[in-house]
């Protein structure tokens, strides 16, 4: 990185095989995860440490299309025990439902994230959507006081609640949806959810609400942005993924997390997921480039200015 | 209006008695109706014409309350053989359902709703949420070329289609919410069902998102607008009428319909309509006065600034 400023990111997750069938289309078996997509995201603006498994049959060809870009792998494991984890879902109409046609974990069953030696400090860490034990055995082991964010999913908030609940005062940002921000808070006015999820720890707060934006809750205010106006959606999986990795990869590039910095890192966030969902895996991720993504941020800029 | 360039707005539509229940509360027999909702609104910025009709009942105390602000009377015609339409509704938990639980035409049954002849030029047209055949009767009083906007609901997309799509052409701004303009469009993404909608007529089309803002469509570009973060909710009727009067309200007050401002129109809506909210009937919208609306704007201006 030419700049000085930018600092690596920690990237902790799932590295899969996903199988997704829309309305419209089936992908067959192609390259997912919630680390995979979160560091390709991020590898934009930032290097990248990735922390994760995957099994005896992830292959040379996906191990070179993470190494294409500034992704550090020497914390992936491969372990040749089993396969990557799996999952396939069927898409509703219009991408209003979703529903879990298989999970094979296989070697993410026994997934013990360990970070190398050199991760250690990493400043900026990102705990994917995984066991919320296993984003508290990242947090044991770095060292300093690196800026922390975590994303989470309905499941966990049902059958591991505790633990998460635990998680949350050792997290700067907790990143999740509508729906989970009303599950975890039991408030349907998401203003409200918001607030009290940063009384529950997190200092900051970011409520991902689709084709409808998101909202920012911080100490210094709330801010509203919208989502960039997709018209044409071929598969959202890992769009939240992404907007994570490309709003903590932001703040990294910046090395600055306060209100103005994380703003912008919203916006960066915003125009990256409309990316992911336009295909399938993380080739319209992977292809748009630097140029189509900050096309994007200028258009979204563009799109809420008044004057 | 001490600004010479200020425009008076004729607004058409129902003056009615609401009763309703929330989840915490009931209202009793209350002043409600579309055109009064959007007069009070508009009549913060431009002077108002009303044209509506009230029964028997209405009372000198009511329509001293309409003269409380710059809103003329002369087209509100009173009709001694009946009551004032009434409804009264049902919101479920949360304000996700409404459920109607009675509704009285009353002297709007026959309602014909005649322009007196000072009205006929007037240059803004609001035509508020009536039936159709009423809105096109309104505009076939007219004289020049007023701007018109209109607002629709879904009883008349399912019951009376074909005079609402023959209205279309004949207006400039559309203001509709998203499940509306997902019926008359049959889109579900809602960037492809505004543009539909602009090319069955109007130039100008408003879709609104509730608590996730609204988008405007308009040939310079799209703009998108969060909601007011709003966190005491009373009773969302009225809502949508507040904000196409403050809407009109402002363009007439600026005499300009360009997308400039449209935007600045839509902030002042969404600021007006976060207001009505917040109490039953028009009592908060009333009470709470220019410094107040101001205050919002600024602070939705505030909401989506990066930078």
């Amino acid at each position: 990185m030419s700049n000085p400023t930018v600092q690596p990111v920690l990237i902790v997750g799932s590295v899969a095989f996903d199988q997704i069938t829309t309305p419209t289309a089936e992908s067959g078996r192609v390259l997912g995860g919630s680390a995979t997509y979160a560091s390709i995201a991020a590898s934009y603006l930032a290097p990248v440490n990735l922390v994760g498994v995957v099994g005896d049959d992830f292959g040379e060809a996906n191990i070179n299309r993470l190494r294409a870009h500034p992704i550090d792998l020497e914390g992936l494991q491969i372990d040749p025990t089993g396969g990557t984890f799996f999952w396939s879902g069927i898409y509703g109409e219009n991408f209003a439902s979703r529903e879990t046609t298989d999970t094979q974990l296989n070697v993410f069953e026994h997934f013990e994230p360990t970070l190398p030696e050199a991760y250690r400090a990493t400043p900026y860490v990102l705990l994917g959507n995984i066991h919320p034990d296993l984003q508290h055995r990242v947090l044991d082991q770095v060292v300093g006081q690196p800026f922390v964010a975590a994303d989470t999913m309905n499941l966990w908030i049902n059958i591991s609640l505790d633990p998460l609940v635990r998680l949350l005062p050792r997290i700067d940002l907790l990143v999740v949806n509508d729906d989970e921000s009303r599950m975890l808070t039991g408030e349907s006015n998401l203003i409200l959810a918001g607030r009290k999820l940063r009384e529950a720890g997190p200092q900051i707060v970011v409520i991902k609400k689709g084709e409808h934006g998101s909202l920012l809750f911080h100490a210094d205010g709330l801010f509203a942005f919208p989502a960039y106006p997709v018209t044409r959606v071929e598969d959202p999986t890992g769009a939240g993924d992404s907007y994570l990795g490309a709003l903590v990869g932001s703040l990294a590039a910046q090395n600055d997390t306060g209100f103005g910095a994380l703003k912008r890192a919203i916006v960066r966030a915003t125009a990256t997921a409309s990316l992911t969902v336009e295909s399938f895996s993380c080739d319209r991720l992977e292809e748009a480039g630097d140029d189509t993504i900050a096309a994007r941020c200028a258009e979204l800029q563009h799109l809420v200015a008044v004057d």
